[in-house]
Formats: C-alpha cells, sequence, structure tokens
C-alpha cells in the first residue's frame, strides 16, 4: 500500500511538474527544482493513506496531496531565505542557485498554486478553512523560531509550542484533510489531526536527534550541523536545564556555545565537547523517551478511530518505521 | 455612495486591524501597519461598488474586499523587499523598518488571511478561482517586472503584457469578484471583468505619467523617482522608441539613461535632461491618448452592462476621477 502511494505521488508530482514549464521560467523553475530535489514526501503520503483508511477514492485526494508537498516546498524556499541556508537536501537552495527576489516571488506562487490545488477538492469548503489554518499557524511558527534565535535559551513548554506550529501542524493537517477527504465524520478527523500532531512532534524530535547522533552506527560518523549553529533543538534547550545544576558543566556549555569554529579541526572539537555534555546529563535518552512519548499518544489516537484494523496497521506501521529512522 | 463605501472600508479595517493585536507581534503589527498607512484603497471599493451595481448587499461582499486590499499590501511588502524600496507611502517599507525575514514571513501571513477573508464569502467556491487565478498572473507580471529590469529596453506590448498582469488584473478581480458577491451573471461579470483591466491599465499609465508630470501646476514641483530608477515606464519606453529615428536625440537620451547622479544638482539635471526628450518626443500627449483609449474600452465595457443607469454613472464618475487625478 505505502509503495503503490508513493509511487503514484512520484507519477502524480512529475505530471503536475510538466504544468509548471511555461515563462516566466524563472517564477516556476524552482518549483519543478523543489520537486526534483525529492525529500521524503511524507505529507501527501500521509494524506492519501488517512483517505484511504475510511474508505475513501484516494484518486480524488491527489490534488490535495499535492497540495500539502508544495506547500511544504513554499515553505522550505522562503524558511530558506530567512535562515541564510545555503544548501537543501544535498542541492543549493533557490535564493542560492537563482536569488532572493526569486525566492520570495517562486515561494508566493507555489501558495497560490497549492490554494488552487486545494480548490480541486471535491469537499474544498471543508478543506480550505484545515489548509488556511494550518498556514497560518506554519508561519506562526517559523516567527517564534527567529524571535527565539534572539535570546539566550527558551524552555522546553516554548520550544514544543514553536515545533507544533511550525512542523506538527502540517503534519496533523496533512492527515485530517485525507480524512475528511475519505469521508471521515468529525470527530474522526479530529482523531486524526491528533495522529498527525503527536507523530509530527515525535518526528521534529527525531529530527533533533539523528543530527547529533544519527547514522552514527551505519556510517560511523554524524554531521552535528545544529551544534556548530547553536541551534536551539530539543537537546540543547533540555541540556542547558539539565546543567544548570552542575556549575562546571554549565560553564563548559556556555564556552561551547560562545566558541566560533574557524578551522575543520575546531568543527570537529565543538561537536565533540557539546556532545560530551549531551552524554553526561543523559540528553539522548530523554529525548528518545520523549519520542516515544508522543508516539504513545499518536497511536492511543489511531486507536480510537472507527477504520479496518487492518488498515490502521498499515498507518501505525509506517510511523513506527519513520521514528526509527536513521538518516 | 462612493463616501459611504469608503466609510465602511474604513471602519472595517480598522476592526480587521484590530484582530491582529496577538503575538507573535512580528508577524501581525506588519499587517496592521501597512493598514495604517492607509492608501486610496480602491480595490475594496471597487469591489463594493460593483456588489452595489447589481443590487447585491454590499454588507456580504465586506470580507472579500478586505481580501482584496490585504492582498495589494501582502504584494507591497514583498516588491519592496525585490526592489530594495526604502519608501511606501511616505513611510519606511516593512523590509525597512523591521527586516526581509519579517517581511517575507508577515507577507505571507497577509496572503493565507485573505484567502481566510475570501472563504467567508457565501459564493466563495465560485470567488476563490477568481482570486487565485488574479494572484497568479500578481506573481507573473512581478517576475516580468523584474526581468525587464536587466534588458536595455523592452517593446510596449511587452510593457502592456507586465502591467496587464501586475497591475490590471487585481483592479479586473476586484470588479468582478464584486459582481459576483452582488449576483452578476457569467457574461456580465466577464465585462465588469474587462472594465476593471481597462480601468487598470489606464490607471497604471496615469502613474507613470504623473510621476514625470504630476503635481506641477499644483505644486510647482516633480518627483521624478523614476527617471532616476532609469524605470522601464510607458513614457520611457516610448520615448526610446520615437527617438530611435533621431540620432542626436537618441544618443541623449542614452547619455541621460547611463548618467547616475550622485548629488543634488545632478538628480535635478537627469530629470530636466530626460524630460526634455520626453517633451520633444510628445510622449506626454502620447501617454494621454493611451489612457484615454483604455479609459474608453473601459466605459465602452460598463455600457454593456445589465444594471441601472445611476449605479452606473456613479462608477463611471469615480473612474473618470480617479483618471483625472493630479497625484
Amino acid at each position: 500500500m505505502i509503495e503503490k502511494f508513493q509511487h503514484t505521488i512520484k507519477e502524480e508530482i512529475e505530471k503536475l511538474s510538466a504544468d509548471y514549464s511555461l515563462p516566466p521560467s524563472e517564477l516556476y523553475e524552482p518549483i519543478r527544482y523543489m520537486f526534483d530535489m525529492g525529500g521524503k514526501r511524507i505529507r501527501p503520503l500521509f494524506v492519501l493513506l488517512a483517505c484511504d483508511i475510511y474508505g475513501g477514492r484516494t484518486e480524488e485526494a491527489v490534488a490535495a496531496a499535492l497540495a500539502l508537498e508544495l506547500f511544504h516546498n513554499f515553505s522550505l524556499v522562503h524558511d530558506d531565505i530567512m535562515d541564510n541556508a545555503p544548501m537543501r537536501r544535498n542541492h543549493p537552495t533557490v535564493h542560492q542557485k537563482w536569488n532572493s527576489s526569486t525566492a520570495i516571488l517562486s515561494g508566493d506562487v507555489m501558495l497560490v498554486k497549492a490554494y488552487q490545488l486545494v480548490q480541486k477538492s471535491k469537499i474544498a469548503e471543508r478543506i480550505l478553512p484545515v489548509f488556511s489554518e494550518m498556514a497560518v499557524k506554519v508561519c506562526e511558527g517559523q516567527q517564534w523560531d527567529l524571535n527565539y534565535e534572539k535570546v539566550k535559551t527558551i524552555s522546553v513548554a516554548q520550544y514544543f509550542e514553536m515545533i507544533g506550529l511550525k512542523t506538527a501542524a502540517l503534519i496533523a493537517a496533512s492527515m485530517k484533510i485525507g480524512a475528511l477527504l475519505g469521508g471521515a465524520d468529525k470527530n474522526n478527523a479530529e482523531l486524526m489531526n491528533e495522529f498527525g500532531y503527536n507523530t509530527g512532534m515525535a518526528f521534529q524530535l527525531q529530527d533533533d536527534l539523528l543530527d547529533v547522533y544519527g547514522n552514527e552506527k551505519k556510517f560511523g560518523k554524524q554531521s552535528g550541523g545544529d551544534i556548530i549553529a547553536n541551534k536551539k533543538t530539543y537537546l540543547l534547550i533540555k541540556a542547558i536545564e539539565l546543567s544548570a545544576i552542575n556549575r562546571y558543566k554549565k560553564e563548559e556549555l556556555e564556552q561551547w556555545l560562545s566558541f566560533v569554529p574557524k578551522e575543520e579541526k575546531d568543527i570537529a572539537e565543538k561537536i565533540h565537547g557539546v556532545k560530551s555534555i549531551y552524554d553526561f546529563v543523559k540528553v539522548k535518552e530523554i529525548t528518545e523517551r520523549e519520542i516515544n512519548l508522543f508516539h504513545k499518544k499518536a497511536v492511543a489516537s489511531l486507536e480510537k478511530i472507527s477504520a479496518p484494523a487492518d488498515k490502521k496497521k498499515v498507518l501505525a506501521d509506517f510511523t513506527s518505521k519513520l521514528l526509527l529512522r536513521e538518516s
């Protein structure tokens, strides 16, 4: 089922890409560029899976599925400008390959095209408010993220609220929209929303964890990009919180945070230094426990859903696999 | 009627502004800031006037009217980043007052909020496609505008297509959406679209003209900002075209275009120099004739519309006044 849907999404994205070959090319090429980069495409997959669970015709959910992927790409293109990110999925970001103006404008048109795809849905009048509410949340989440860059540290509650808006809201909306298109009633659509929200939270924490501890066993190396950028991930926020009671560790962490690596060996040193504090306060285990909690909440919502057990199992298994991923 | 609607729009914008006082303030304050700047607010006015012409309840068109003003502000905020514009309506632009990230993100949320307002309309399913199609056109127009900055000159046809997308499409959509909300049939809605398109074209050409010849009689001065920026307005494109047959004038214009003013007196000199070529090739008269042609086309569409003569007259008079404005 998963492979079949992934194949459908791939095919439909290719078809859609062909529509974006018109001039002005500077406006439409970045849409194809972002699609060609690939990525996990979990948002459209969740739309189709959620639709299928309720016995809906997934052909009728394809437009909305593509809308959510396009919206995701819009937010990536604009976020990358704001974050001054040079690379995304191993390719130069849109503002890097073209320029900021093109990235702003092609992002804008991606958002409008996403709306046009949502409008194609049979029950567009019910999907659109969910989509818009999600879009507002994603913007708010990004704004909090920008604001928090300027402060020394934030609380776990603030961090959860921020990723709830920026990341989990989009996964939640994918599930809810898919469920509505599949014919779910209000209560079931809400349960799918909760399932998506908690999955999204776990997914983001997993992302934070993988940046430091990912691929270690597999490749014997890690990237640590978040550590180098002093990015306020769950791991860092928690490590700051936990090291506060140990004056020596607290000062050590603060020193690493104010240390700007200039050479290759400085980078490795900073990653090693921060990681040793993470290990000392056992932040890996704490994060895994938190991921587990969100995962359990997600599963609890899924269990309450009125749908065939075998179909629910497909979604549950896929989510578990996603949260056990190592890259 | 005009004053009554203008008053309604002012009141409704104030009410809407109050909704945007929530955190994160960096995201929502720019929305209020743009509203507080004022501006002509002709787009929401056109929505209400078009609705009224067909005997519609204008209360039910208020949300869509606000959506079009909010969309207009979204496009101004993003365009100002791309154009690196420091001022707008005598105030610092959003990216200047805050920063580019805030301008990108608050622009994004303005676009989403505009969609949420359109969704409130009773016949949202008919309005939304018109709104989205317009939004795509405005993005395309801005992209052409950016592309044309890099070339030496463009044809009048290219210029008309560009302003047709960037400016006239938004006025056209305001009229069409208002008409649909007022109960116009397909044919009448299309006529209102044509009326709006031609009015929008005339309006933009008037804008080009006013930048060079505006306020002259009234204030005895002119700004000439477009001349200083070598902006490809109708006047410049036409002057390049017309001076081509006169080798001396052609070279003179080219010299002025490559002259970058550094001091106050250089600015005045360049404006005076370019303007004397404009006068020589009679570009003022040519532009006025072109404005007149678009205005006549607009009036012809309005005449074909099935609506009470007195109501049509209100719209016709307002448009004429708008196209005779001196600032």
